[in-house]
């Protein structure tokens, strides 16, 4: 079963900035966290909205199982990519770097999560390791005994 | 390291609803998920705002060193836990078993994220053990080489 | 058939303001409105919003058939009353002593009427004997030939 | 003491639906609700916001008591019965066959409420007994001994 | 099958200003339109909201299969005839001379979309010609093979 | 006179979710039914805005008499694509296959339709055949002499 | 030169109140004004919208000259007059008895002003003289030299 | 009795714009129209709202009667004024030479008009004769029989 | 003369923060400052909204005769203690610590204020005193002969 | 140290309407209170928005040490003030003479409030003592050894 | 031809704060800034809104060719300013020292700017000489060959 | 020191329209008056929001000194390009042919703005020439003595 490790726009520039201040991490460190998890992923990064969409146009055909995504700023207007990942019938996972609630009043609201079974924000790079977990338990890999599906907020 | 999980009002009846349609998943299942992680977990569970507050504020005391807490429904208006969460000096994650930004609109905005280093939602009973994971890794415990903080959406 | 009767914070206070210009019926006057037409009513009055929580999860499980509802202001805002009401399985009536949509804007809204079978307000003390009526309908107690469920505004 | 029952656009279909799904009452069946509490009942049905009016303003000499009034969509944005309703010095009962409060936003809101001294919605045809009762204990022909007005929420 | 073309308040007046820049088409000419297409059709204006209402209800019993619809001003607000039309079981096509979505803000909403299976605004006289054309593919009478229904915006 | 048909994105997964369920209708089937009612026809989808703003410059100066359009997602806000057919100076007709105005609150304001001058939703694959006689008409290429063009509502 | 003065819904019951607090002017005195200043008027009252408009209607006809219309209730939402006051291409003096802006917020705002060339509100039965005689100035009659037109807030 | 007629900022600027597009009519003339009815008649222009404000206070203590006030753009946001006006008990006519509601949205809203007995817009000079009428009429000067005060709309 | 000071949730962790950056004032403090210039004083502190209810209640029948409120939180929705605070027939003195008005914008709007005699924020401990001293005024308490109550804004 | 007490517009008026109903407290005894408690007190009042901008920038350079601001319906709009304010580095209290968050809701906000340390409402004269006293208090002339600066709500 | 420099309330401060932090650039050097591109320059500071108009109409008169208006934080509400400015008919440049629209929501809005031609923020003293050479452009004394006036956003 | 001048989306259009009603300037001629200022000036426009991102990241590599953008409708909603222009640390100058400020309201507000130094609007191809001065200023390059950095609106 494969992942797909999705990102939007400005997300290529990771780790670029200064590193005293803000760290060295890169994307390719986030799909690596990612792939300790689980292995068998795919990634991409796009500063296009019609390229995202593409990409998970061909997600419908390639044998994806599930998509971890992090949109960037096309996070909070991109209803094209809304659309996409609507039609896609996979588990989907949305995660944040940042704890977007606590930023501009901008970033308070996705238009992603509606067609998101899980959004995560906030936990860094360690966001992408519980986003790996997320879709493995939402493709039935590792829900342990415990952790049966539940309702409730 | 002691963690503490803290819930708000309705989730005490977790896995009492027909459990053909719902799950029979109860609260002591989502704490079992979290000391699974992490066995040093304290919980609690109340109906009660001014309850919750208490709890959080003798977590200042008694040395809880991150704080996992779904709110409940007080999650959309309690400031006063807010308040209660900003007082308190420890990292704090904020866990939802459902999506809550698929569902009404009056769950969309959460009072408890500006104050919660990290925010999961939709997961279910796994979820918790995300948050687990994601407490640790605020506390130091377990971010490996590849997941150094980092900076942007 | 067991009917609650559960009243939310300040309504304790009915009938203790100056009897001239306020009335002297209190809330046992209330209650017993309901019991004179139903006569196995269980009753309740709490300032907590967590007490009611509580009562209506004790609800769910001592063999209340219907509830008559007035939650006072939490009314207006408390989502974890809506929670608690949706989760419990019997008919719910919303009943106000006076016509709330008259009043200051706060009071026109009501987070309860969502989870509410039927809602009567601005009739008094006359209102607990209506709401009874409406509770015994609904467990088909007492629905005349001619009163045969409808739809329609 | 004569009511009126005043009802307001489409109101005259009902029944007229597939009865399988929407059961079989009339809006006679409704009047004959309300004679069964009070015989003396008079009743009008109109599509025009025009009609209402006029017969609302009969109403000021025609030696009507009070009134019974279910002003289908109406209910949401005639400010002319609004005003009429005001003119009129007599009690006022505002019903509705489904529970708007739980329906799509253009109908949380009623313009008639505000003129309105009782609102009864979601208890179908047995609202019209409750409104009924209303309307007479408004004009004190059964306010029982434990029934005195009051105030509060 | 026969169509029915609804016209609401100041369409009559459709031809009597100045001809020089307003043109000469009559309300007649344009049920001629209609009736081009499908010669099956009846039609009604009327200038009263109530009126609409009740040619409405009508169509429920006299053989009318589908409705072609120009509310005029009365597309913006009439809850009433939004009803109406949600019980009337045939097909419906709204239609506007003019482009509304360009005009003055007030015409931008309309309470008949909701309930309508087709929109046409802008075309003019062409507007009812493609709404006869749609109401009788709605009908199933000429849905060409390459015309099966489909879904996506 | 060549039209051109314009699509935005994810119009080019029309027709691949189950079949049973959405039916089997392509976007070239959509194109097709334009073309029966006029020939000289040219087709476009692009995932991508800018290829799309592209698009529409090109038709500036391709000899394009008429641009049907369905921008997808982006209708609802995509200002780039409204000012690049705002620069365009022939006739615009907007098309969706659904009722926009009957699904998601984000969908019943389209950016396009300020520029466009006629606007046709609901109708499915038919609505290419309307689209394409109204863009003849348009064109002067198929009024009829009743269809004389008019002012109104 | 003929001057029509339309009232809309309830205005029919002026000076049916208790007299003693509400005075006993009635409809016909406020028509009484007018016709001191200018005899040559017609006057028509209507609790139907509908109505209203056909009166407009056949002001296009019928020789008069100018309009002088206090609308009711119907000021603030009949957007149906308001089309039928703009094709009417003769003078428009809006009048209410009461200060419109002073009251329930509901009566700040009127569809009929935009249409309006002349407001006037507050003044009583006096506001109808006042209307006859801008109405007579609107149409030349008595504009003295010193009062000829200017522009300015 | 003496009237006070008051003018708010750039109203001195009437009439010196090219006449032959704005008239010639100015500040002197709108006063001297106001005197033809009432001789006894003091005037002011500002461009200050404290000018104004002093104005006002004077006007308690010198003789005025009644006010008839045009604010200018003050008119929209002045509350200094508007407080101003409430202190002085005596009758105030606001008058507008445009159609203010029927300008840009800013002018729609006014803080004057709810201290303000009469409020008269649009009609150009001929408003200031309407306004001194208006003000005599409130002072008891001129109310001919018919005329006498009366409710409604 | 009692005062009742009243406090609630979180305000009981006052002082126990870095001393170095918050200062050592505790709770205790704040009431002190109350008791030097009124020593009979009462005091409670609650994070409960039905213990501050009950609180206010007990106050209707304790002697208790002005009360200084720091709602905490609560003050900005807790709708409960509003309707407390104005069933309780003694003056009723708001206080905050810092500054709301120039904090978070939740913190600008205060459900207490509308029933509070004065209100007061952002003077600290100091706070206290000018509340007990306000307390004492309105109680005809220490009002000098040059403070005699006025009007005005 | 000196005070300024800065009175806005309409403040001049004070003590001038019936002193049956309002009282005879003028702005000199306003002053007076001040003086009583810090006798070195200067004070000035203006209609003017620029007058009180300009005594505001004569205050940074004569030795004024706080200022006690009373802007009247300035508060409410005048950005200009709060900036002259905010240039202002001396302790600023904002005393308003009624509770102006129980009047109108333009009187709600105060566009002083984000630039003032204090803010007092609603305790008549006897505000201006407690104004001079807060002053005094955030000079550091009087903080009593308990009443140490604290940081809370 | 002349250029006038006109300034609002508080731009008489500029460069009387901490030089080290804040630079010692007063209005004069701004308006030097001006002179050095165009000697011919007259300016004026304000701290009132009235004498900002009269300037303004002044400038209709004393041969002003163009203006360039900093109007402070009348910028944000004084529409007496707006109109003045719209009667004026020469080329009008705004400039503001600061970025507006990087700073409080409250100047984010400008109602100078749809009488400007040319608005300006954030260049600093600098963008008082982009300002003047705005207004020569506009007037015609320096559009080289390639500045030709142009359409587009 | 290079600048880089970013066009936007239908920029690519300018001068293309009919050079009687709209100019011949085009893009190339916005770059010229740039580089007649600044000659090491590189270029670029692209139709897409993810090319314009791209080339902003280039910037952060390739030696660009400054960034002159005008990003055409992107301006008003690409978050997209916030964000890579908010990476970029070097100035920013916001420029604009038309005054945005007085266009449709979606044109008022700019994602752009908080992000850069400096906003020019409404001067046409010379806001080119202005944009180039100022871009200059913020690199040192041309600061003359007068125009040291200050603050203020």
């Amino acid at each position: 079963m494969r992942l797909l490790v999705l990102h939007g726009p400005n997300l290529s520039q990771l780790g670029t900035r200064d590193p005293t201040h803000y760290g060295t991490a890169t994307l390719a460190d986030a799909v690596a966290v990612v792939r300790a998890v689980h292995p068998d992923t795919d990634s991409a990064q796009y500063e296009d909205e019609g390229a995202l969409v593409r990409r998970v146009h061909d997600a419908r055909r390639d044998g994806t199982s599930a998509v971890i995504c992090n949109a960037g700023a096309l996070t909070h207007y991109s209803w094209a990519l809304h659309d996409a990942l609507e039609l896609l019938e996979v588990p989907i996972v949305e995660v944040h770097l940042s704890q977007i609630h606590a930023r501009e009043p901008f970033r308070h609201h996705s238009v992603v999560a509606p067609v998101a079974d899980v959004s995560i924000s906030g936990a860094g790079l360690v966001g992408y390791r519980l986003a790996a977990e997320a879709a493995r338990a939402l493709l039935g890999l590792e829900s342990s005994s415990g952790e049966e599906s539940s309702s409730g907020e």
